[in-house]
Formats: C-alpha cells, structure tokens, sequence
C-alpha cells in the first residue's frame, strides 16, 4: 500500500514542478470580491424568490430525497419541475439528474449499441468525453468545430447508429458551436445529435431557452439536449430533454438515473422558480450578452489575446500554466475573483483566465473588475 | 432518427414483455404512507435541526454553489463539513462530491494506471462497476462474498498495482462483506481495498462511523472508503475518506471532482448538522439494527425467504419480476411503501422486495408495516 501512496506522491511532485498543482479556497458567506468566476450569469442563486422556494422545498419534503427516483426520490416537485423544463426547451419530455456530468454520462451510454460511432468536437467537455468512454462505443474525436471533419466522420459511419455529440457554447473558450450545419449534417446521416447546452440555458435563444433553441432546434426528433441546472439557474442538478421514447428508455435502463439518489427536493423547488425567473428575464439576459461582448472589446482593446464570445464566457490566454495562476492570484487580491484553466482542464493544453459574466453585479462593479484583470496582465 | 427512436420503442416492448416496465410516481409531501423503502434510516432528513441548518446555508450561501469546486464552487461550509467527515470516519481526510455516484466514479478512475488490476465483488452498486469501467482497468468480477475467489485474483495479480472493491453493506441483500478478511488479504499482496459505506455511515461502527470503521479499518493507509450523504445522513452526495496523498491526488487530477458543479451549500450545511446528529444518537441506531432483525425474523418466520441484514437493508425474494412488482403494488395499496427491485437493477437477475429500516417510525407502524408485507406476499 505504501507503493501506491508512493506512486501518487510521485506524480503530485511532478504535477508540482509543472506549475499545476492546485488550492482549494473556500469562501465565505460574506466575502467582498467581484465574481467573475462563477456560472451564476443571472444572480439567481441568491434571489429571495429562489431561497423563498427552496425553504418551502425543504419544509415540505425535508433536505434530502431519501432515495432514488424509481424507488422514494420523485416528489412532485420533481414532475413538476420536468414539465417545466420541457415546456421551455420545447421538448416532449425532460429528465431531471442530481448533477449536469451524471445527465450526460446517462445520456451517452443509454446510445451505447453494436456498431455505434461517437463524433466528438474536441473541445467537449470532461463529462461527455467520460459519457463516450463508458459507453464503449467507437469514438471520432474531430478538431474544434470542424464542420467538415465530422461531415468526414460521418460518412465514414454510414451505416452505423451514429451520435454528433457537441457543446452548444464550449465552456473552456466561450464561443458557438455551428448547430444548424451539425443538424443537417446529421439528419442527412441519419445520425442524432446530442447538444450539451450548459452554458446556452438561461443565457441564448427565445426566453432563454438555450442555444439548441437558438438555433431552431427545439423539439426536433434527432435532437437530444442536456444541461444543467447549476449556470444561469444557479441551483444545482442536470436534465436530459427529448422525445418520449428518448426519455422513457432513460427511466428504464440508464444507470445514472436509476441507481443514484434523486435531486434533493429543496434544491428542486429552488430551480423550478429560478426557472420561472429566468425564462421572463430578457432584459438581464440582453445585460449579460452586452456586457461579455463589451468585456471581449476592452481585453483585446488592451493587447490581450481574448476570444469571441457567443454567451457569457470570455476567455484570455495567457503564456503558460504559471503566469495564467500569477494573474489570477493578483486579481484575486484585487478584489476580483476570475477562474484560471490550466491542463489538464484545458482540451488543447493551454492555459487561460476565463470570465463568466454575472448580469447582478453593477455597471461600475464590472468595468473595475475589467480595469482590474488588465491591470494584472503579465 | 426516426431509426433511432424505432429502435428506442423495440427495446421497450420487450421490456414490457419481460415485466420491467418502470413508472415515476411522485409522492407528496404529505403522504400517507408507512416508508421502508427510502434510505433515511435516522430519520434526518426532515430533522428540524437539519432543516434549519439548511436555511442557514441558503440564507448565507445562496441556492447553489455557482462553480466547481477549484473555481468558485468551494465554500467555508464544504471544507468544515469535510473535516467533520474525516474526523468522524478516523481518515486522514476526506472529499465531498455532489452524489455517492460521481464519488465512486472518482474514487475508481483516479486509480486508472498501467496494468492496474480491480478485483470486484459481483454484487457491487453500479457506480462501483461504472467507476472500473470507466477507468479502463481490467477488472475481474469475483463470487458474491467469496474471499477465496478474492485471494486466487489477488495471486493472479501479483506484482501488478491492485484494487478489492467492495461494498460494506451490499444494497441489494443487506448482507456484509469480510472486511477484516478482505484487508488481510489485500495487505498480503499490497492492494488496495475500496469500501463503499453506503449503506453502513450512520448505521454500523463506533458513533455510526460506519462498516469500515466496524471493522477496525478507519484510518489505515491501505483502505479507501467511499459513502454517500443521501442514505443516514438524510441528506445529498458523496464522500471519499483516506490517506492526504490520496485526497490531493483526487483534487488534482480527478474528473468527476473537478468538472463538477459543487455540491449545494444548503445540502453542504445540513449535512453537517445531520452528521453531529447521526454522531451521538446511539439509541437510534442500536433500534434501527433490532428492527431490521426483527424485521428479517418476523418474515423469515412467515416462510418468505429473507436474507440475514447486517444494517438496515432487508431482503425478501420474489418469484419473478412480475410477482415482485405486484407485492409491491399491494402493499403501496395497503399504505406500505417498499423498494421492488427487478432485473436489471439486481446482480444476480433475481426479483425481490427490499426493505430499509427507518427508526424514526413508530414501533406500532413498523410492526403494522411487516404485517402487511406478508399478508400482501403472493
């Protein structure tokens, strides 16, 4: 046992000198920085109507759910939070997980068939990688948003049930995935495709129903959408939306539905409302968007290689792991808390600051933090 | 796509065949029913300290905690409840994640190394066998309980980095696992021995610290335990306990802790509460395991073939899934709630009602419970 202990040592060290070790900072209840860091893009993690919610949830139905959903954990709540959430996403049906990397896990490896190839952007997120892996299926990693690489891919599946699996706005960079070619592309294969709308909810398309939604995608019969409850919500939890078909198969055989707690019915309650907040909130939403593309402006304005962004992440690359952790800790002692991606969080191996704009903070609040990360430039 | 769904709804007519149709059916918060099929075993859930220590959470905090847990999602609460948990498990420290499942899954895959071999108990939860899957280890799958067929694999493996995975207290029979055996023997070849506690947290062990802790392993630099916080504790979420080296290799490297939303501070805070209540309540739990074998007596006596629980997990066999559905059915009828669990969720493709103990009952509905159990059973 002290080889294992040993061996992870090893690599701690190794991860050391590479610059990539990392801190947990636990916050306060009541700390004085500006967030932008946090995926909380509408506020609505501490709006009173939300907390509201959730204490009704917790007085109703206690904290926890007791158990999985086919067993004690569906409350009401959770029905009702899954109509609602179809009804935004324009859905037949919705699909509520106990956390956003278990809904794409379920998704993924419900797909899992003889034959099936994944075609995955490059960029995708840890969980939908994990969700192909586990799935055991052939996997196509493409290059970034390469419509013809998967246009390739695809055609090299003929024949096999096949899955475009992508991000609607990648996490690490912030920018779009092209949804309307992908479809196509897919619908003419005869392929589904998977959209991980994270960061779309709340924040892209019509009332904020997402980028899938955005582009028109909304209910179509080889789509299949996930997200999370824990962005623009700023709850917790992740859903799977689609057809009925789609959705009873999840509840009858997908293991990280059936065989995990449910989401605890306060945080249930809270996301319900959230989602009724959210949904009518365009003015906020308009703030968001204006506010990360004036953000993007004011960094490039200043020399800093930032990119495009198509809802509320920005990203800034710095020149390596090392500077990229320097900047972060001289904002943070600033005042300014920003998030700092370092392989291996990072799909391509660099590192960056990435922002995510919070449409709650004041005008005033934001630009001095925007002040404050060029300042802080190396 | 239209292939896709054809296929979905082929697959679910069988299903439908065989008797494995499953239905959501949501409770209220108000219900009328007698529960053994939920996992609050001390009655946590709805404690009106726990409850209260969730408000607080949320009046401080806010709903979610809006990051992961390197970005923004760590609050002063996770890290205090981390060291209760290590404190209370004897570990040298301890991990929060935001389900039992995605803890498992980090626990296996941040094992995942060259030639490693996991040795894997046949009667292992889903995320145990997801989590060696996932970590693309080979992984041989022993007997159920069989420590003979744990010490052949463990030869077979030798000077190769091992893993024995177990569970404490299996979920679907409520049996117990060697554990002193199974450590003996994973010491002998250097392996490493992976404890779910899910099922004994709160339950088993001194102050309720668990299987593990029962059977003299807290705190050993060979052992590490995984549990969740959604069974005794009443709460949401999961927990890996070990050696420092072992937690800072998980928070450095691991991908389901780090891509991972954190979980809700409300969840976080009432947890805490709920572990300092599970801590000292004795009583409690020395009525929760006479219960189960009361419990497991009284049905055993009524000539149902019953296992002998080892916590507070009891199971009675059924025909077939379709005689287990409809005992089940009956007794909902009757105001009994009682877990039914039918292939696939069970590892040995056996049909049967699981019963789980909740000491906060009355003694006359526990007993009343029981009677309609058996004059429900076909």
């Amino acid at each position: 046992m002290t080889i294992w202990l040993q061996r992870l040592e090893r690599r701690a060290t190794l991860r050391a000198r590479a610059g990539l070790t990392r801190h947990l900072r636990p916050r306060r209840s009541a700390e004085e920085v500006i967030d932008l860091a946090g995926n909380d893009y509408l506020g609505l993690s501490r709006h009173p109507e939300v907390v509201a919610a959730a204490i009704d949830g917790l007085t109703g139905y206690g904290l926890g759910a007791t158990g999985s959903r086919l067993v004690r954990g569906t409350t009401e709540l959770h029905t009702a939070l899954e109509a609602d959430l179809a009804g935004w996403l324009g859905a037949e049906q919705a699909l509520v997980y106990s956390s956003g990397y278990l809904a794409n896990l379920g998704a993924l490896t419900a797909l899992a068939q003889p034959k099936a190839v994944f075609i995955l952007d490059q960029h995708a997120h840890a969980s939908l990688v994990d969700g192909c892996r586990l799935a055991g299926a052939e996997t196509v990693v493409t290059p970034h948003c390469d419509l013809a690489a998967v246009v390739t891919a695809l055609a090299e599946a003929a024949g096999r049930p096949t899955v475009v699996v992508t991000e609607s706005v990648f996490s690490v960079d912030g920018d779009a995935a092209p949804l309307s070619a992908l479809h196509q592309a897919a619908r003419e294969h005869g392929a589904l495709l998977l959209i991980d709308d994270a960061h779309g909810l709340g924040v892209l398309g019509p009332a904020g129903a997402g980028g899938a939604a955005a582009a028109g995608l909304a209910g179509e019969r080889d789509v299949v959408v996930t997200a999370t409850l824990s962005k623009a919500l700023g709850a917790a939890g992740g859903v799977v939306a689609g057809p009925a078909a789609w959705i009873r198969h999840l509840i009858e055989t997908g293991r990280t539905f059936i065989y995990d707690t449910a989401l605890a019915p306060p945080v249930v309650a809270g996301a319900r409302t959230a989602l009724r907040l959210a949904r009518k909130d365009d003015a906020r939403r308009d703030e968001l968007r204006q506010r990360a593309g004036h953000a993007a402006e004011r960094l490039r304005g200043a020399g800093l290689p930032t990119t495009v962004p198509a809802a509320g992440v920005v990203s800034v690359e710095a020149a390596d792991a090392e500077s990229a952790s320097a900047w972060a800790a001289a904002c943070r002692e600033r005042g300014v808390s920003v998030g700092c991606f370092r392989p291996p969080s990072t799909p391509d191996h660099r590192s960056r600051l990435r922002l995510t704009v919070n449409a709650s903070l004041s005008a005033a609040e934001f630009d001095a933090a925007l002040d404050v990360i060029v300042a802080c430039a190396p």
